[in-house]
């Protein structure tokens, strides 16, 4: 029986072995988010880096550009990290350079593993059965924030361990965490209604628009792409 | 209000400013366990250290030796890492240098907080009455598994924040995690019960008689010694 385990942080990927690993990257709130709308409003490619000033570059390419630091787009670029940004202009066919605080790092740290996916709420349930089928040990990768553990992350992981915990061993030190924090927002009304207070919600709450963003981040089932590494680029798994 | 928040690994220490707070550094099974054993019987101070070499070099000055490397003990030492060690023999006045494969580490990786306490659930009560009487900033410094999350130190963590959680702030989302872990527990017969098929206890399972190291190790309030990070020693918090 194939194994799943999540990894609380990028900082912690060098505990897990990821070669020969699917590693599903996680940063709900909201880069991974960002990636699945991009690619689904018709964004042919995303070069996800870890610096604005490789982001930058892109620019003297055509290509869009994205930069999020501490929850706000940075000046200069063309998006910051809503994904409402691809549904409410007409990106189709372009290319996307893209930087976030945590979510790109995260991705770039974990191009080791055999394939690297991007999760978010949106692709749940396509994410859920790409892995049944794919039968392979999976590390769940949450960008957490800075370094931290973070709930809405650990929580995504926790959705797609347990919508497949028959078919995959998931009794890690990691899957348990994981599992008993969904059995908390189980108990509450909606997942919105637990996770408005925490930490990263705090942090974004002060901007204009913002739960607009998040409420989006956390509904399931809106898209149908599984965001993919292909070399140094993602694109939508087909 | 003071607030509360759990590092779930040594790795992540730089990611949570210790400066200014208490560190509750946490490695239920063993080596706190056994730290708080050995000054609970009798050990004067212990330099808890991070090689075997350096653990090593203790013996020139007549000081007893532990030292456990991925659970076993290591060979050309007085001890492993059994809190028995120190309950079964007569170590009354005596210096130990101590090095484990992740409890020491995470002390010394905690050395810049204001100050270092070690927890254990030997002294579950009397680390709740000293943080709700210090009122300071505390973060919990989970030593983990190399790097990963365990089960047993967060929930170790997790007691003393639901113990504590009318007094201080405890709404970060590692401490969400963590009590969220306790709930968990909370439905089993007994925390052992929980903790027998965690990834550690797995790891031990195979050496002989370390069962009766585990429950000692889950039972509450055994003790009433709190080590305290004093320069480079461990010494009884007076």
């Amino acid at each position: 029986m194939k194994e799943f385990d999540v990894c609380f942080s990028p900082e912690l990927i060098s505990s897990y072995a990821l070669e020969g690993k699917i590693a599903v990257v996680i940063d709900v709130l909201r880069a991974t988010s960002c990636m699945t709308s991009a690619l689904s409003n018709g964004i042919k490619e995303i070069y996800p880096v870890s610096t604005t000033d490789e982001c930058l570059a892109f620019q003297g390419l055509g290509y869009l550009t994205a930069a999020e630091r501490n929850g706000e787009t940075v000046d200069g670029f063309d998006f910051g990290n809503s994904p409402y940004s691809y549904i409410d202009n007409d990106v189709r066919g372009k290319t996307l350079g893209m930087t976030t605080t945590n979510g790109t790092r995260a991705i770039n740290m974990s191009n080791h593993a055999k394939q690297v996916l991007i999760g978010s709420f949106l692709n749940l349930d396509v994410m859920i059965q790409y892995l049944k089928e794919a039968n392979e040990d999976v590390v769940f990768v949450c960008a957490g924030w800075k370094g931290r553990v973070n709930l809405e992350d650990t929580l995504y992981a926790a959705y797609v361990i347990d919508a497949l915990k028959d078919e995959f061993n998931v009794t890690s030190d990691g899957c348990i965490v994981a599992l008993a924090l969904k059995k908390q927002c189980d108990e509450y009304e909606s997942r919105f209604e637990f996770l408005k207070d925490c930490n990263h919600v705090k942090r974004l709450s002060k901007q204009q628009g913002i739960m607009r963003d998040i409420e989006l981040c956390l509904s399931d089932n809106q898209l149908n792409t599984i965001p993919v590494l292909n070399g140094d680029k993602l694109v939508s798994l087909s």
